[in-house]
């Protein structure tokens, strides 16, 4: 079994990734609360039982604050031996030495109250693999961050992409629009048409050392990502905090919530993976929304706002153009 | 192509079992209609589209009632050319003549707006294999009805099992200990420290004909089972219906509907099988509770009646003893 404590030489990332996770959250749950005015997060640390195998969390909650209704910043730094499922669902060969495998990562979702402020989401990983003698044979970083409005406001899709594309464009500008896309055919409600779930963002996985990228590139890069983080953000939240609203707004974002607990339940590659291998089950669900509706049929009135949101998860812009 | 029109002499169920079904949705939309008294269910009439292939339904949805917040009670033919998507989950082995599907099924899901009435579910169905002459190659029926009270009434809960077990009885008294640890062992949020969605019924599947049970058997048995649904539910709306609540018990209802979410989408192989094939997502997913309610790591108090729910979530008691 794979120590997470004891330094390895194979594993140039592993530390550093680990402390730059936990000092960002710590940073992402300051500025939270300090844009919140009120709500202060609560922490709770856990550790994997030992069935479970290794590793653990640090899961901070916030909610009923003057901003935000429900979120949660968490960490979690976990390892074990592959199981065939594991195997399987990471696609490794059987005549692969792997053994073991470590998982680092950061994982928060907002859901303000206020219907004209967005939900957001953003999840940075670093993922290993060890053989017998723990020593690492195979890593990868894998990410991303998605915007989930209720009602569409151009000027904050765009300041979302642009601060995304800003970060991937410090180590090549090749990736934005490659992301992007990735972001875009990834966040969808097959069953719902294809819908979004709402104006993307970037997305990528098993980010390998390739020509003219080493590792230590793919980890500049989910760093960079990540630290983009509260810029994307905050902004928008400042612009939309007192935007007036009624009990229209809140039905339509209680409506686009159930769809946000569709796409989480059913196609969330993350969540489903977490929940079927024993992840902490309180920690993966912090993601779903606090309150939510589900209506037969709903279809919003032709020409209205809520139309025009649709319309933009049903066919994704170009928002950086 | 098979022709659900055309008279088959080898299925001698099918079509003696489609009229049952659509008489069946007659007789509880009237029935739910008229404990309600107010609520009328609007009906959609569908079919599938070619690329989907063939056959259709009759969705019926009902809401915003004196008792119901929201139901649906629909019955469904659906068939087509067996994909290897289905031959994988049918678990249809390779040398099989089978080459088309044909299944015709009611489904209803009832959420009550007071929280001291359940939360209803059956579904009953039945599936046919036929090869390219369009002969029956094999088929089976399977089905079942749980019950998912938010507060316990032993009184209840007695009556929905004791009118279910008197339905298998007619049948085969071995039959309802059997089936009820199979919906027991079936309605389980795995990721909830195996906690059951409500207090269980029976639940069976792939029923084919076995030494003393021909497939005549199965077809009286599900239809016995199905006309046990008003009786086993009607009775405890009427109890129910006019116990006073208030705030904090909308607040657990909401609460357990998300359980109620989180099987639904994450667990339900009905659910997933429908809307991975290609169903239709409205009629699919009219099963999701109206409102419903995310909370991190929500705890009953100890002592209370919702800690006594669900302590019989987590383990399921004997109703007919």
């Amino acid at each position: 079994m794979m120590d997470k404590n004891k330094h390895n030489a194979t594993s140039p990332f592993r530390d550093q990734w680990v402390e730059f996770i936990r000092n960002l959250q710590d940073e992402i749950c300051a500025a939270i609360e300090n844009i919140d005015g009120k709500a202060r997060f609560i922490e709770d640390l856990w550790e994997r039982k030992p069935g479970e195998k290794g590793g653990g969390g640090r899961t901070r909650i916030i909610g009923h604050g003057n901003i935000f209704e429900k979120g949660g910043v968490n960490t979690s730094v976990v390892f074990g031996g592959l199981s065939a499922r594991m195997r399987e669902v990471l696609h490794i060969p059987k005549n692969s030495a792997a053994k073991d495998w470590l998982a680092a990562g950061i994982s928060l979702v907002i859901h303000p109250f206020n219907p004209f402020i967005p939900t957001v989401h953003c999840n940075y990983r670093y993922f290993e693999l060890c053989d017998k003698e723990g020593e690492m044979v195979d890593s990868w970083f894998g990410g991303g961050a998605d915007l989930t409005p209720y009602y569409l406001f151009d000027e904050d899709a765009r300041h979302f992409h642009l601060t995304l594309k800003a970060a991937c464009d410090l180590l090549d500008p090749k990736l934005y629009p490659l992301f992007k896309q990735y972001c875009d055919d990834y966040f969808v409600n097959d069953h719902r048409n294809k819908e979004r779930r709402g104006i993307g963002g970037i997305f990528y996985d098993h980010r390998k050392p390739e020509e003219g990228r080493p590792g230590k590139f793919w980890f500049d890069f989910s760093r960079a990502c990540s630290d983009a983080f509260l810029k994307s953000y905050l902004p928008i939240v400042s612009r939309r905090k007192d935007h007036s609203f009624g009990a229209e707004h809140k039905y339509w974002q209680e409506i686009r919530r159930g769809r946000y607990v569709e796409f989480n339940l059913i196609h969330d590659r993350g969540t489903l993976f977490g929940l079927k291998t024993k992840g902490r089950t309180e920690s993966i669900l912090m993601s779903l929304p606090p309150t939510v509706r589900f209506e037969y049929n709903y279809q919003p009135k032709p020409g209205s706002e809520e139309e025009k949101l649709l319309k933009v998860c049903l066919s994704p812009r170009d928002w950086v153009e």
